[in-house]
């Protein structure tokens, strides 16, 4: 069998060269991404559409053999299968017609989901077919907290004032928003496992704004009870945790959800990150994405700073969060070849 | 003399009741602010016309008894009176004709600028007379990192892409501007004393995007030094920082830079602020708005777990970020009165 170097960073491994993949690794900086783009109807038809998912999910595979390959997707199919309206509007991003207030969870149905997300599936495992094999294919989806600020305030926030109203005014009512969300996306994730995802990620990319008793009861815990049912089906498979922006928060989300590895943002300081995240789990990160944009040595050295920084545990070089679409691919090829050269 | 609450906190006491001012308490959540902004042409205008900047301050002040009384200006009077052009829109927020390179720095000049924020200075002094005799007159100034980040973005940023690249990509350069500022602010700063400030804060709204070594460049080092000169000519002005979103740095921060108290965001752990923070300075901080907003029991146990979390040591009590403006001011006064009224 073809060893992984991802699965076996993500396995706890120190390896003399990081494995690498970035997130957005398939997206609007790669000219042939927005070929294939223009294929689909809209955002979210391109993301049911197997044939169309695989083919950007392979581009960068492609181009610059990362080691792993993300499968192209969206976390708010969940609430699209879930019944919400969604929609993504070219410059805008995307928009929900927002949760009226804690009831409406009611109008919200996991019955559906399985059969609206099967071309997901069947992208998983067409794109598994098609692998290199040393490359390892991931699958994701949103944290309940992140989900749930879309679906509440109807598209990205400024200060998640109603996401955050809701929270803390009547938490009850948000626990069931909440907890349908984590059955949801265990079920969601367990299904992507079965049909051939090796390594999962989930994106907690709002958890940094919440205060620590939040980010407790609404990161921490839905995501530990989520880990568990993943787990219990597909007991090996490695989950990476991305609580975005959590700062010192990242060391309880380490030690307490389960997840075998934590994805950190480019602000999180290395030798805080080796001693108190690394020395329990795999760290994924931390470029920063306009040092990726900017190129030349400042690219170099700032790969460097990482490869050093976490040279002494188990690490997956990764941005601390996705490519920007300006980004000339160059770039990319350029830190690729570095890391690997950086080897001899 | 009269002792002043928020004084003896900066200086490092710790007291049964915590002095307590909110960020922006001068506000548009405030009727009679909205009067009084009305009676200026713009926003600038509005900062410039002593009457109103002094009207402005003092209106938390006789509504809710706060303990510091932070002068009405804003964070932009500086490239405004560096020459650059600036204007606030309607609904969208500061608007500048954004820098076009680093050689553009050569353009701006210091010499004007005393003349230029000399309204400022009056509204300080005019302030100073009619504030209780209990209540402390705080001055500010941003940070030459957040500063830079509008000068070159032209507004507000999602990515700060300009800005990182020029600093990443051109340190030399972005040092140029960077120097700039930081003369710039420390005699805006070394000012506002002279004209009755009694506690300065240095707001850097946008040092939580910076990684570590940029973080240490652009944030500490610049601080430092904008602290060493304002101390050189007025030792004993208590100095706050503002590192909004540092995450772990806000322990080097806090250490390295000469401030005595840091303010910290809303999504710092207490424990951690305890432990790492409050040992060597004073902690200013670090209710979430949204409590505000929401009001109401999630106010008061917010309120309540804040005081617990940091009553070992110096304590200031405040938002971890402006007040917003849809929060009905009733709320405010109650949190007053609950911070007061706990003392018993």
């Amino acid at each position: 069998m073809t060893i992984k170097p991802l699965i076996e960073a993500l396995q706890g491994k120190r390896l003399k060269v990081p494995p690498v993949w970035l997130m957005r690794q398939a997206g609007r900086y790669l000219p042939e991404y927005r070929k294939t783009r223009s294929g689909a109807r809209d955002f979210l038809n391109f993301c049911y559409t197997p044939a169309l998912a695989v083919e950007a999910t392979l581009q960068p595979i492609r181009r610059f053999a990362m080691d792993g390959a993300i499968i192209f997707s969206d976390i708010l199919v969940i609430p699209d299968a879930l019944g919400q309206e969604v929609a993504f509007v070219e410059g805008k991003g995307p928009v929900l017609v927002p949760l009226e207030s804690p009831e409406s969870v009611s109008g919200l149905s996991l019955e559906p989901m399985s059969q609206h997300l099967q071309p997901v599936y069947e992208a998983l495992s067409a794109v598994r077919g098609e692998l290199p094999p040393e490359t390892t294919l991931i699958g994701f989806a949103g944290a309940p907290w992140t989900i749930a600020t879309y679906m509440i305030e109807g598209g990205s926030s400024k200060d998640f004032a109603r996401a955050k109203s809701w929270a803390y005014g009547d938490p009850n009512g948000f626990a069931r928003l909440i907890d349908l969300l984590v059955d949801a996306i265990s079920n969601h994730l367990i299904a992507q496992v079965s049909a051939g995802a090796e390594v999962l990620q989930i994106f907690d990319s709002w958890a940094g704004v919440l205060p620590e008793a939040a980010f407790r009861q609404w990161t921490i815990k839905p995501i530990k009870e989520i880990i568990a049912r993943v787990k219990a089906v597909h007991p090996d498979v490695p989950i990476i945790g991305f609580p975005n922006r959590a700062g010192v928060m990242y060391a309880p989300f380490s030690i307490e959800t389960g997840v075998d590895a934590v994805s950190i943002d480019a602000s999180v300081p290395l030798g805080w990150a080796a001693d108190e995240l690394q020395s329990k789990v795999t760290v994924q990160g931390n470029l920063d994405p306009i040092a990726l944009l900017t190129g030349g040595s400042a690219l170099k050295n700032a790969a460097d700073t990482i490869l050093s920084g976490l040279r002494n545990g188990a690490h997956v070089f990764n941005l601390g969060h996705g490519v920007l679409p300006p980004t000339p691919p160059d770039h990319v090829a350029q830190l690729v070849d570095h890391l690997r050269g950086a080897k001899g």
